[in-house]
């Protein structure tokens, strides 16, 4: 392959604190290589309707604190049909771009790698979701600040719980992945986690529950991810602990959306100016059909087939490093 | 009425961020007029069972930033039988406190009130709860903290709303008052904002929305009070929403619980301050059955019989201007 | 004086977190009443140059949470030449603009008074300075941030004061009024505030701090308003407490500009919209050289020449309460 | 080495944000394993002066949030005389505390270490500090708070940048160590970062920033490590560069201590939690003389000789990204 001389960058599928950091990081690094950069709104379906700009370098000033994504993002129908990839194709060469930038989670690198595949298109990916539920990469841009969120708010309900002697269900985000749940769980000193990963069950629970009171704990949070079994009916989970607890006045907080926003922390961006640059170095090298993730605190390449195979498995260790700090 | 030289303080009710300020002043006021003070814990409760622990200057150090009440609320229906307020003025008595300080809402001050008539025990109380929905004082404590809560929370929102184009309903706190809503709408920048005080019906937000479309705006935020007839059923509301204006996916946000916590905002911990010093001022005066507000910039007395009125009007000045710079 | 139908807006002087918000208003007003909006970049320079830009209600979205001032401000010493002043009326003229919104502190009421009363121009001001330090407003737009601002560094300073035992002096901004540093002082819980309308004095800064340490006091924050006698050589009170007090090791923060910046408080966005919306108001009503400001929580019209007096003396009330609960 | 039965744990050096977090770990894991728990308050000072108390698992409810040690950290001038250290190790005997865990950074490894040897009492450490230059682990508690309060302290300060076309430095800590200066500097946008890893110098910036202006940037900001050369003398650097670069304004801020407090971030709490229950284990396991760290993300043991040899070498990668991405 040669060297692309014009590189296209777009964020697909849920927003994710720091993508605009990323594009940053893109649109620099194209000008540090003399590279022209064009971003396309509303992802897929921009490539589609040719919603396309020229970035420079100073387009992106003052956007690296900013959450969202100022390319906007979108569900694109269009995009799985044959008709709709051909007519993004053939804007993508209107334009003589050479290469594409996605940003975004599994879904946007299966639609990228499928792009790929069919026009021989180079891609290349940057993992972009709170959720940290893609393989081959330790962290995706996003999860940190949303860690932040979740323990901030969860620090302002135990105000609460503890003036009141309560005991609060929070639900986090993280669609299959009980990664939020669990590092926020520690964080926020929750005294019990459900994750997916872990089935605990009902019964388990009001065991565990019924010894913290025992134990002398007068308040308890305990922290739901949406995808554990549990956590899809949070409110009769509720009902029932009050049913068979009755020592607990329960209240359930589902955080929602706002999980999703906030200026990034620092970590997510510079994770997201090293992805960034990373992806740029990439095409350049020639890669395509590659994501580009953090491993042991290096920056690597994984073919996309190895990104969306799922999230890694939840680890032992920090499992047991919950039950040890919530006794 | 001889003045007092021993006070007792509790909070009671929702816990609102600054009440561990207003407790603070209570305490190192008493200290500075060489009074003792009393702690009583989980409110009336606490004064039934005598729940009580001496607190001096030091004791409440380090606790102004905090949210919560460290001296816990709680509900007590034993305080609503005579048995039970006996009991309270007996520990009272046996304890040799001569004054009641109680921070709390309208509920708090009415328990307050009657408890001050039944056995002529002095009682003045400090307004605490986000909701502001207190007469006789412009600001409750807690209610700027939950302003700015809310404010941080929907800018988050707001930066998923950009992304997608979505539209947002967020309910938001304040019981029958809709001054979190109307203040933190405007604060927010809210496209719309559904009060109790106001009732626009369904059919009215329909037409809004719709001209806000058609004006240019991709993205909306709804913030609806808890107390408005729409934000009873938001969920149906959004479904409604979703039926009749095609073009928005709709979502909805419950904020929930983070707003009553929180490191109360400067404003709070001031205010708090000040209606604490003012509590113990007027202890000291001979009132008694009052409540210590804060009224253009002033601290002032209010007979509990005014403050358990109910709230002043909403503000028609900042209906207009919510309206205004939501064009 | 016949309604404009042309209204320029500017921001002059130190930036304020809500400015953007009051510009905001002052826009959306214009397009509510069916009035032309143009904003001039760079304050009184910009009007010189002719640097100005047609706003409408779309162009000021997304601003309303953001620090700073986006129409940017600078000092301009051509505009204290007549020359400078007579190309800016005729810029104005040109442009056929019929009234300026100017929004900053004294001095920028100064330069607007006089270029009305020169040229006749219709000019409204408001007030935006985190110092609170003009005269005819309760507040003034940016110094509650301030205030959070300020409170939320030293809560953070006090966990290392705690750790160690430790005194500081923090210098906090407000020119030559102590309202930050005796509001935030308050709120901080502060144990001295130094402001320069009372002049305490080195000698009984010792006393109080020496009174301190034998009530049991293991740490202290100062708080020093820059425009305190002491505050203006923090440094060297700093080492002459370290001399004479053998018992204390001293550190000094100097806040510095993060005190100017950061997303405005839900107070500041709502005042500033108020003062925006009721500016255009002014305007529409044929009032010229006045500020609007806000007086008991309403409002108002001030005459420049009153605003630009010096700001209220401070209120012994509060100095009352920061003596009563530091002790 | 047999199993201890009781463990002490103390706080000593410069405080960080998660070390309440990973105090905590601590006696939550000795209640797991059923040891007792001794809390040392003040450090080896406190050692010396057998200044213990009891922790058990509810005593340390409540502080996984908060800044600071509530242990207290102090310098300790006697534990540098034998006769200190003897009557440390005599306290610890006649306690019958059989192993001790320290928090703290280089300085207070090389101390234990000591000790270790001296007496064959056995000791484990935990990184806490917040300039992460420590060898053998790749991050130290503290350290990522530490960065996010530098990146949102600047994210102010660039709004009054922005609003100014103003150069401002900025100085932040991190001792002999870039890591804080580097990683801030990429996240908060820095045109420049100056390191003591690197040594720029005066001329290289000078040119370095007139490009940036050639380039159209109309306003800066510089992060100096407090350790770099140009560092050491801040306002010297922003003098000359007024004088040699007269298109710009200078201004300079020093961050201070506001770098060491606030409530640690869920990277830090998450990281103390693990490493509090890695120390009990190693001790456990019978080792001692080691320093608990984090590399590529699993919990390991390093030996406070490879500890204390000074931090590893600046990421070349990360000074690449800077580059560029500054661009």
């Amino acid at each position: 392959m040669k060297k692309p001389t014009k590189i296209a960058v777009l964020t697909s599928g849920g927003d994710a604190p720091g993508m605009n950091a990323a594009i940053r990081a893109v649109v620099r690094s194209c000008a540090y290589h003399k590279l022209s950069c064009i971003g396309v709104y509303r992802g897929f379906q921009g490539l589609i309707e040719g919603d396309f700009k020229e970035l420079g370098p100073r387009t992106v000033k003052n956007i690296i604190n900013r959450g969202g994504t100022f390319l906007k993002s979108a569900r694109s129908k269009d995009f799985r049909t044959e008709e709709g990839r051909k007519k993004a194709y053939s804007n993508l060469k209107n334009e003589r771009i050479e290469a594409l930038v996605v940003i975004g989670g599994d879904g946007t690198f299966a639609g990228a790698s499928a792009f790929m595949r069919e026009f021989n298109f180079p891609v290349v990916g940057i993992p972009g979701t709170i959720d940290n539920d893609i393989n081959g990469t330790d962290f995706t841009i996003g999860y940190d600040t949303a860690l932040n969120t979740v323990v901030e708010a969860i620090d302002k309900i135990r105000d609460t719980a503890n003036s009141h002697n309560r005991l609060f269900l929070v639900e986090v985000m993280g669609r299959d992945a009980g990664d939020i749940a669990l590092n926020a769980g520690i964080g926020a000193g929750a005294e019990e986690i459900l994750i997916p990963e872990q089935n605990m069950g009902r019964g388990r629970l009001l065991e565990s529950l019924s010894r913290s009171k025992k134990s002398g704990k007068t308040s308890s949070i305990v922290v739901v991810s949406e995808g554990d079994e549990a956590g899809k009916n949070i409110f009769g989970l509720a009902k029932y602990i009050e049913e068979n607890l009755t020592e607990y006045e329960v209240r359930v907080t589902v955080l929602g959306h706002i999980q999703r926003g906030g200026s990034p922390s620092c970590y997510d961006r510079v994770l997201a100016s090293r992805l960034g640059v990373g992806a740029v170095d990439a095409l350049l090298r020639g890669e395509t059909n590659v994501m580009i993730g953090i491993v042991h605190n290096s920056v690597v390449s994984v073919p996309f087939s190895e990104a969306i195979k799922g999230s890694n498995a939840i680890d032992e260790e920090l499992i047991r490093v919950a039950d040890i700090i919530s006794i």
